[in-house]
């Protein structure tokens, strides 16, 4: 069942019912903004990463400003972006099963849709339903640049995969897919550089043999909130699939720049509001957004302008706050605005959106990928 | 956007679509008996906890076998019940705000709705809107049996709180809400069992004082999976508020049992269902069940009946796994049931579950109550 809309445009934030997903629409604009005026000068596009957002509006915003089209991880998030009217789409993912397969197929009618395999029995399985389908798919080939998690090996492992897709009457060779996750959330800008300068060399190095067996890469694409900076610039990624940017989170918040400082360039636009529903005692408040409304894969949220109140540990529905004793502890019914710790699994949380400028609300969106199958 | 369902009623399991929420109906409905057949020779009812559920269907299931209604832990949960049939229902919460206030008292309407309270000011608010709505409201006191999170302290403070509800025009003093939550997870009956006396303790004289002051106390509700047969013997609960025991998860299945062996008397009943979507080396299978499929924040899944696999780390959209060397390992588009780590934020991240028995699905039942407000 579609949750009804915790608000009403022209509502005041402090009327918008809890808990709920907050945009702050200045500070979201500032990112969106701010990623399209870093990439400008670099030879690199953003291809942005609908994973975090879910929704086909963002998708627009970002299209907007240059974006050539969007990535996605799975299935689902490709069919609510091609039905929301988003012309490139490409999923960053390996889709594994012959009913996935031809929903995929069947959205190459609407939209352009690429996909990545890191296995030829893949190859052949795509081969298959974009036949039957009696459509033309452009295929990636993942490489592991280091996250050890799917994709072949750079170089000739890679190289034979290309090849057989190149070879495949219904597939495109689309290029590498070359993403490394983990190094997103390296804490300090060398230990970035070490790993994507990794990443960088085994995509190059897979570029140029693949040219020498005739093989253009159309796409070679990667890159995350954490290093893009480092992709862009290499002049061998030219599409950059960061998604976080748009709202960032309490853990992207911990990354340091060049001076050992929090990296700042991205404003917190995403925050959960919650409602104080007991205070038990002066220094402990208890908030309605715990387990289900936040996730704390990545650490507990932090409390949005209020350095004083530590979120100290989430159960189902409850978020248990300590109050410093020095402070003004939050009032019963009071609301609050939490910075989640991991925004993406944040938002697969919510089905809308609540954009809000200057204290009002400003739009609702729905999160049309939310929750669904891959 | 309501998601499609993942399978149709006739498919067998394997032709699942993935991720999906799987009930195993034979282990379900063991549980469903087992738990009536502890709870017939005691003093105390089940009411059972449907923030586990968030479906109907099941709550009609458990009240067929005894129970006799259902708690919640907000108001569209309530609302999810009472839309489909539920006759009584306890918010087993605080409710803040005269927005959601008013959404539970025209629920009264249609079924029996009792809610909590820990401070005056809220009984003042319940009060107007129950005076506004032209209905008459049970309000149980919540006391903070040693949880240590919402709740006043058992005894005098507890007594003023009854005694305020019961003066007030609209409302009716229906009890104590007494459960300890950190309890439930204690691994051996010795700690277990000294948390719950302390319940009991405090409860019992909470119950003394009221009578004291001629008030009656019509629900003494507490207790979950973990620790209910210790509250239901204690001759001072009257209604034991479950709520796992019906799908189990992998914490649940760490606690000990007296011989310090874990707890077997419940079956695992809930399975996340994923497919291999990534084979890069002979000890690594990724799965497609990641941080948006399954509960992390109680630990990684286990891998149903493989014990030589195990779940490493969950990104966004995807399951690492590694296979011990000596076995056989799953092969690319094989298909995994996963047992949660914690299933009660895994349920609430899907709109189906998916029942099969015999390797058939006999029945798809939505998650009627999942994500929205409080």
């Amino acid at each position: 069942m579609l949750q009804p809309p915790p608000a009403r445009p022209g509502m005041r934030e402090d009327e918008v019912d809890t808990p709920a997903l907050l945009i702050d629409l200045d500070a979201f604009e500032h990112n969106l903004d701010h990623m399209a005026g870093l990439l400008a000068p670099t030879p690199a596009k953003l291809r942005a990463h609908a994973k975090t957002h879910k929704s086909p509006v963002i998708a627009r915003l970002q299209m907007a400003r240059g974006a050539v089209g969007q990535c996605v991880q799975k299935v689902a998030e490709a069919e609510a972006l091609a039905w929301g009217g988003i012309p490139d789409i490409l999923v960053s993912n390996e889709v594994v099963g012959p009913p996935k397969l031809a929903r995929l197929a069947a959205l190459a009618r609407i939209s352009k849709v690429a996909v990545c395999a890191d296995d030829p029995s893949q190859v052949a399985a795509i081969e298959a339903v974009a036949e039957d389908a009696g459509v033309r798919l452009p295929v990636l080939v993942e490489i592991d640049v280091g996250a050890g998690r799917c994709g072949v090996l750079p170089g000739p492992d890679a190289v034979a995969l290309a090849k057989l897709i190149a070879q495949s009457k219904h597939l495109i060779f689309g290029g590498l897919q070359a993403y490394h996750g983990s190094a997103q959330h390296k804490r300090t800008v060398e230990e970035r550089r070490t790993l994507i300068g990794n990443a960088v060399d085994g995509s190059r190095r897979t570029v140029e043999q693949l040219r020498q067996q005739g093989l253009d890469c159309p796409i070679v694409g990667g890159a995350g909130t954490g290093t893009f900076q480092i992709e862009s610039a290499s002049g061998v990624y030219n599409e950059i699939q960061a998604g976080s940017y748009v709202f960032m989170d309490a853990d992207y918040a911990r990354n340091l720049d060049e001076a050992g400082v929090p990296v700042s360039t991205f404003r917190h636009s995403l925050f959960v509001l919650a409602t104080v529903m007991s205070t038990p005692n002066r220094n402990i408040a208890v908030v309605d957004a715990g387990l289900k409304a936040l996730a704390v894969d990545s650490g507990m949220p932090t409390i949005w302008q209020r350095p004083d109140i530590r979120y100290l540990s989430a159960s189902d529905e409850h978020g248990k706050l300590e109050v410093a004793s020095e402070t003004t502890p939050p009032k019963l019914g009071e609301k609050l605005r939490l910075v989640p710790g991991h925004c993406d699994p944040t938002v697969d949380r919510y089905d809308w959106y609540v954009g809000v400028r200057g204290g009002r609300v400003e739009c609702l969106w729905p999160i049309a990928a939310r929750g669904g199958m891959h």
